[in-house]
């Protein structure tokens, strides 16, 4: 091979004359007028070739295809017509030498953007897909995003350390991959669904400041943004309350956002309490790059007699300009929207210059709402409707150009209620899980359905990247958690065993938080497809398309784990 | 909790008379003449704490055990006897005011090194056996190596990128953990033994430079440094020839020496063939902290009759110093040895200042041996008495103290066969995998038992550090490959399908090489146990002994995944 002396996208005017050494791939070739132009491209970007019909390779250039690998040797000159777009595009090289590397098949398809490609498609050639521009930078990006995190948090002093992948099954684990132990038929691994309980064995073994970029297995059903294995961001430390680790994480994002985008994150991020979120704007996420907020409007309706309005505990709704989109079709569709979110129905009212329409007109006069504007109010329970609400926010920014994609809004949710009511079974449940600290153990005791946790999340765009919590670390406000939960002695010793006897031995207080780093790529690239920045997805129904798998398993396979498939 | 003000391995006289804030665990408390004096340790040392009898705090520091979390104020002072062992041996704080932040119980070992504890319970105990000096500077060297190794791949340029873990199940794998899918009964994916293919899949994508530390799966019957899941360092790069990656390779341990360990590591690194390696050290991994060479004696011993060495290929061994530690059963010992080894027996004879003495001693006068020294002689077959022979240089080399720990040393074995003649089924296979290139195509054809492979390995100190080679690219010499290894069109796309496409589609010339992290960190540390630097390893017997995995899978879990255990 030759020693090459640039890159693709480094050759301008600057070098002319020299001799130079490329490779690549043949992207394109063209003749036009005798001569042959190539497009050479690598990791870094497209330099122009030129072969001249009196050129000795003349024949040889002639016979190259897309996708060909090839290094060249020659000289850099000036374009004749110049492309302003691409750093190289003032000169070309004139070949001396050219060799083939390696020859391609016609790829199944081109490496285009434009070409309108099945997804099914590209995943099944993914290894040709990821030669395209777009999934070159989402997974450059992914590497350097990687980078700029770890960095933050090693200059924050924590270790990065590993934790093991193949653990302890928990008998409720519904989402859990089992893997069948080899030595011991009938019992079996579980893959980890998270680090959180050698995170928290971390700080009890006194290493204080612990991080790692960790797989994590979930056999869930797929969802768009869902995969069978993702990687977590995952970070703990010792003697720390929640502000210590709300300013670790935003500094790692702030860290993030300089290294790979340049652009300043403002610290301290804007915090907001769960309560406040839901209320306002109808999720634990909301995206704050529009305002939109939600209101309660029963009080200001009560004087009127609106049937559909009586008996709610609430109606909630917003007011926004009228739109030439609020077709009765449109109306339809916000209507499916709100009642997949659990909303009893949608209601409107439209000032049309002093006339009023909509499903409520007749009930109301022009006071509720202003002329050129229209009033969206769902009624029902405060739950419920507030959810409907938010969802119906969401919807409508979408479609009415609300969002500036400019903007970055990242913010804490924090005061997450600590416990779930389930009035099926009659018990509380952890919200997140039972080793988070309440943030005050007497509400715990004395009222336990309003006891909030000392638990957040973080936000982007209306996206949850990132959460987290500080956990128990005394035996006795476990103990307390473990009764409000009405575990028995049996249940607990059973599903968390081992860590509970950890817990007695000196535990540190201490919290953590998770990034997923799946998602802040796809935010940070701002593609709408998680897929986009993972290398080697699986699709929505949990198949690799390119390796096929999974695949039929051996009937002498499961035989040696001890099983067999029921037929 | 308190606004830290030091680490506990911090304070000097240069801060006497300072107010300080500290916070850790109880290490030990002592009452000397009415004074209380408390060790309290961090992750980065130990400061001695006063508190005296007429203090506010007396009764409370009383009360504290080992292993309890507290945070102290205190003014900083000179002690009376100092300890110049630690930075801090010379001050000692008085404390003003103390706080429990959490007790313990009695830990079921103390936490000193000399305590001799079974493995069995440190490993239950894990995150009590971290607490220890030794253990914690294991795992923060180990933190420390990943970060220096990781820094030199990005200052060369390498991207970090994942690969995934759930992959496809090959029907040969007999090493490969099977993942049993829940939505396709029978069917099921393997966990990744190594990124092999997806960074060959990389290179193909146009990536050019790959790296990850990867963790790795492999259901093996578990020798003393095997666990089921292990970390490599997986790097691999397009456009390069072997001396390229051996020079990314070397750099990345010369980088990681200097770093870490702030010493300088020579390069390039001794290359030495495999042929080399394996005649004069009976080994692919030669320890060359000492030398102790492997010679051919049957030349020299063909003018005695000597009946065990008739009609044998070769008679190999090594001349050495005598010792006391020569006696009867120690060369029972070593015979043991040379025959787990394949050897076929050890003929040893002894020159004591001119009589002979030995189990060949009658048949040979002294010329064959200076006096003072003694020769050992394993006659056979070449590969096998050679073999023996490496076996018995690296015993002798450990028990005579031929050692010296100070060394570092590192080199790199090449010229590997590119395949291996079984007689049994009477064909070939591929010594490292099907897809690493051979030196010679040629050979390929006309002398496949004699081809090279363009594979390498680094050896540090006797161990295989990491391997790896230069793939195939072309599609003709694959085929080459294929054929050479008897294998069928149907079982090559059964095996390889997808990835056989892959090639066909330009794929530039590429190799690679990994690392194993868990032994680079077992070396550089100088523990001999691969436990001691994972921190929640398994034991030989596949078990985690703290979580108590495998563990029992309930029949309704299997019955989710169409599976049934055979009683």
């Amino acid at each position: 091979m030759l020693n090459y002396t640039h890159n693709n996208n480094e050759l301008t005017l600057n070098n002319l004359n020299e001799v130079v050494n490329l490779k690549g791939w043949v992207l394109k070739k063209r003749n036009l007028g005798g001569l042959i132009f190539i497009d050479l491209r690598d990791k870094s970007g497209i330099t122009q070739l030129v072969v001249k019909p009196e050129s000795p390779l003349y024949e040889l250039a002639s016979s190259l295809k897309n996708e060909y690998v090839i290094e060249v040797s020659g000289t850099v000159v000036e374009r004749e017509s110049k492309n302003l777009n691409i750093k190289t595009g003032e000169i070309e090289v004139v070949l001396s030498s050219l060799n083939i590397l390696n020859i391609s098949e016609n790829p199944p398809f081109t490496l285009s953007e434009q070409e309108n490609v099945s997804e099914e498609v590209r995943l099944k050639y993914r290894y040709l897909d990821l030669r395209k521009p777009n999934a070159q930078n989402y997974l450059m990006k992914r590497s350097q995003i990687t980078q700029a995190i770890r960095k933050s948090l090693i200059e924050q002093s924590f270790l990065e350390l590993e934790t093991p992948y193949l653990v302890k099954s928990t008998p409720e684990g519904a989402k859990e991959f089992i893997v069948p132990s080899r030595l011991y038929h009938g019992e079996g691994y579980s893959l980890a669904q998270s680090p959180q309980i050698f995170k928290q064995l971390y700080m009890i073994a006194g290493f204080e400041k612990y991080f790692q970029f960790a797989r994590c297995f979930r056999d869930e059903d797929l969802r768009a943004d869902r995969q069978l294995e993702f990687t977590q961001i995952d970070i703990e430390s010792s003697f720390v309350d929640q502000k210590d680790i709300l300013k670790i994480g935003e500094k790692v994002m702030a860290d993030m956002f300089k290294e790979v985008f340049g652009k300043t994150l403002e610290l301290p991020l804007r915090q907001m309490t769960y309560q406040e979120a839901f209320n306002s704007y109808g999720s634990d996420k909301p995206d704050l790059r529009y305002e939109l907020k939600i209101k309660d409007f029963k009080e200001q309706l009560s004087k009127f007699d609106i049937p559909l309005f009586n008996n709610q505990e609430v109606v909630r709704g917003f007011e926004l300009e009228n739109n030439a989109l609020f077709t009765r079709k449109y109306f339809d569709k916000l209507t499916e929207i709100v009642k997949k979110n659990h909303g009893s129905g949608l209601a409107y009212v439209r000032n049309e210059t002093g006339i009023l329409n909509g499903s409520i007109a007749k009930y109301v006069d022009e006071t509720v709402v202003k002329p050129g504007f229209i009033l969206f109010l769902i009624p029902g329970e405060y739950e419920d409707a507030t959810n409907a609400s938010g969802a119906l926010r969401k919807e409508l920014a979408k479609d009415l150009g609300f969002i500036d994609a400019s903007i970055e809004s990242l913010l804490w949710i924090t005061d997450f209620p600590l416990l779930e009511y389930n009035k099926e079974d009659n018990r509380f449940y952890a919200r997140h899980h039972p080793f988070t600290a309440p943030k005050d153990v007497n509400d715990l005791i004395n009222n336990p359905k309003e006891a909030l946790a000392k638990a957040y999340d973080m936000v982007w765009n209306g996206y949850e990247i990132g959460g987290g919590s500080i956990r128990i670390h005394e035996q006795r406000v476990q103990n307390l958690m473990f009764e409000t939960l009405g575990f028995t002695e049996a249940q607990i010793q059973n599903k968390f065993g081992f860590f509970i006897d950890a817990l007695k031995f000196g535990t540190p207080p201490h919290g953590g938080i998770a990034f997923g780093l799946d998602r802040i790529v796809m935010l940070a690239t701002k593609t709408d497809n998680i897929k986009d920045v993972i290398a080697f997805p699986k699709t929505q129904s949990a198949r690799d398309l390119m390796m096929q798998s999974p695949n039929e398993i051996d009937e002498n396979q499961f035989k040696e784990l001890g099983l067999k498939v029921i037929k």
